[in-house]
């Protein structure tokens, strides 16, 4: 495979050592290598690329330094036909990407007086002189294509020759402006590179099965398919099934996979909670405003964490009436009425309690579906039962309540996570029987 | 400078390009690359080797590819002190670190009966037998250090000696387990390298107040001191005072830097919610137990999340006791019987509301201290009150009620954790009055 880059090639052609074409992300900053920081520009920007075609073959950070700044270019500039720089183009000393890049390149920085006057203009909308340090910002290598700025910093792009034709992009590290940018200017860029084949990775939201279980099904699915790449990604609570296709556009790619994330969610047999960037809540959130229903909480072990999760979407309030949180035994009696009786025969994690309270939180609430949650979440225990016992309930809109219990292993947040889920994913496949 | 690595160097002395001494995290795993995993473990990594005075100088993540992770060990070795390797100790034909370690050194493979059988008991544990691919885990490169598993993963320190002698620290990607060897086996290799001068980063957790405000008191406290390193992180709902101090020891420098934690913390006047590791959430708790009050709340915005934010904390249950979660206006009367009168002249999100809330589940819960809030979290509005428009309410055990209103910036998810941080946060403040 033979790629050419851009204008700035001047007909060079790069023999690249990856197929297909392949790129590193550079972040520029001390924070990060400081661990005051986590790179999570590097993650976005590999998603992207990915959609695009493009295999992320390094990522590699770097402190303000402009040595170990050109260093870092240098050996990327060797290996891939793009970078991706992140970082260091602010006004202060400490940003040095502009120089780094014209170092690489053995090129001039030239100020741009059209960026000078677009930097000053926007100090003066503040009501503010530009102060001197800013003029920094708009010197840029010569040859660079410039981006104008979003924020405060003009970003550029520009083509290094030795050792092979290499596109360098620098945009700024804060990621509001790098993810404007990219949109602007950088996908095109891309595409220069990459051409229009782009892959586009479909997320089933698998909860309720394990990793193998899951495997075990969907791996003869998509075993023969070259078209399809398939991969598990085991989270706190849920596995994503993730199927990455291609295709010459979005669109194409998106229709590509449909079939398939239908096969495979029905091979799942109703374990699939969402699709893509759907969270599990939002599902349910949709999923009771679609039925004109409404659900309430009584939570001892969450401590309102179910309900909370279920506010998290916008526009919950249609669907979600509110509930009571039930931590102490008092206040199984105190605020939803459980006799104190059923609390003394059975303990309050138990099946008898934890249905009491779905059933008398739907009655105070007059919501149409009721959750209700007990638990111990460690380290301490409740009544000698192990960690990790966790009981729910689900009251029906026509007062019939159903009771799981099962022992969750994990640490607290992850026992109480998971239980949050089990519950919630509880409601979602009831909803989508009575569909 | 001069530096002497450890005995597998043979006498040989290192001219360091760096000092401190420096090193370079080392990542391994196409899941980082294809951006479905961010690096947490280098952001962990940088911080311990902060700690014991060594500059982290480069972040560098690969693929599982043989050719490219033993170019990114030469170029690394080539440049600093330390490599620490993350992941790729697995037994899949897809974990090549020790293959790449082995190449780099140019040493062969060594299979050590010890781990063999080490490895065969762990299956037997668990009532299996060992599959043949986890042989692999137990060749590891002639001359390198053994540590042994915590999980499954051998892991292993070796020196490579070209160009300079670097020392190769290898262990597995999984969290828990690479910190667990840290403890056990890394910190005295660090040591080794940087002898035992640590530096510790004491963190004052701010609430309530913005960043150049906090900055203004405490960049005079500290401008004139060469022995205290002071940076801000400005995080969601606070702001990070990171004080860094060294020492011949961590205990040294966790008393040297004692007495500015407290001169910072007396002059920010009560901002300093929490210390170091401590959490907010767990500040409050610890200052309820220690009084023996307890804490009730009625949530309409955060719908309960303040509460499982108070008991994501161990411990939790000898102070909270639980409350409402009053989403829906109806749910206000329905659960802690608002009248219906107060909400319709004032409407929900109102201090009358609010306060009379925090005072009803007080009274309902029988708790110490009621926590109350209602606000407009967006993106749409209610009785046309702007976004971010958000109550607190906190009634005493002396049963008087003190409001707070604010408009809150950010988006559904800020404003929903701001809100919750400035009632916690309050909470904090009066208790510490009442010490």
């Amino acid at each position: 495979m033979v790629v050419t880059l851009g204008p700035a090639t001047d007909g060079l052609v790069l023999e690249p050592t990856h197929t297909p074409p392949c790129a590193a992300v550079l972040s520029v900053g001390s924070e990060l290598l400081l661990g005051d920081l986590t790179d999570t520009n590097a993650t976005w920007i590999s998603q992207r690329l990915k959609e695009q075609g493009v295999a992320v073959v390094h990522h590699l950070a770097v402190r303000d330094d402009l040595d170990e700044l050109v260093a870092a270019l240098r050996w990327l500039a060797a290996r891939v036909h793009l970078v991706i720089v992140g970082g260091g183009l602010g006004p202060t000393v400490d940003d040095l990407t502009r120089e780094a890049v014209a170092a690489a390149a053995d090129v001039a920085l030239d100020e741009h007086p059209e960026l000078v006057e677009r930097i000053a203009a926007r100090f003066a909308e503040a009501g503010m002189e530009m102060p001197p340090a800013n003029l920094k910002q708009a010197r840029i290598p010569r040859g660079a294509d410039v981006f104008p700025p979003v924020g405060t910093a003009p970003a550029f792009a520009m083509t290094l020759l030795d050792p092979n034709p290499t596109r360098v992009v620098a945009l700024p590290g804060v990621p509001w402006e790098l993810k404007q940018l990219w949109d602007r200017h950088v996908v095109a860029e891309v595409t220069a590179i990459a051409g229009h084949r782009v892959t586009v990775t479909r997320v089933l939201h698998v909860v309720g099965r394990g990793e193998s279980d899951v495997a075990a099904v969907v791996e003869p699915m998509v075993g023969g398919r070259d078209d399809v790449t398939l991969a598990f990604l085991a989270r706190s609570s849920e596995i994503e099934v993730r199927l990455t296709v291609s295709a010459d556009d979005r669109d194409g790619a998106l229709a590509a996979s449909q079939p398939l994330v239908e096969e495979v969610s029905a091979a799942l047999e109703g374990a699939v909670a969402a699709v893509d960037d759907e969270s599990l809540e939002q599902a349910v959130i949709r999923q009771l405003i679609a039925a004109g229903q409404t659900i309430a909480t009584a939570e001892s072990a969450t401590a309102g964490g179910i309900a909370a999760r279920l506010a998290s979407v916008a526009g919950a309030s249609a669907a979600l009436v509110g509930g009571a949180v039930v931590y102490a035994i008092d206040a199984k009696h105190d605020l939803l009425d459980v006799p104190h009786e059923l609390l003394a025969a059975h303990g309050s994690v138990s099946g008898p309690v934890t249905e009491e309270l779905a059933r008398r939180v739907k009655q105070r609430t007059g919501a149409d579906w009721a959750i209700a949650v007990t638990g111990v979440a460690g380290p301490g225990t409740v009544d000698d039962l192990p960690v990790g016992t966790c009981v729910w309930a689900l009251a029906h809109p026509d007062g019939e309540v159903e009771v799981h219990t099962r022992r969750i292993p994990g640490d607290r947040a992850q026992v109480l996570g998971r239980l949050g889920t089990a519950a919630i994913d509880l409601l979602r496949r009831r909803l989508a029987m009575t569909d």
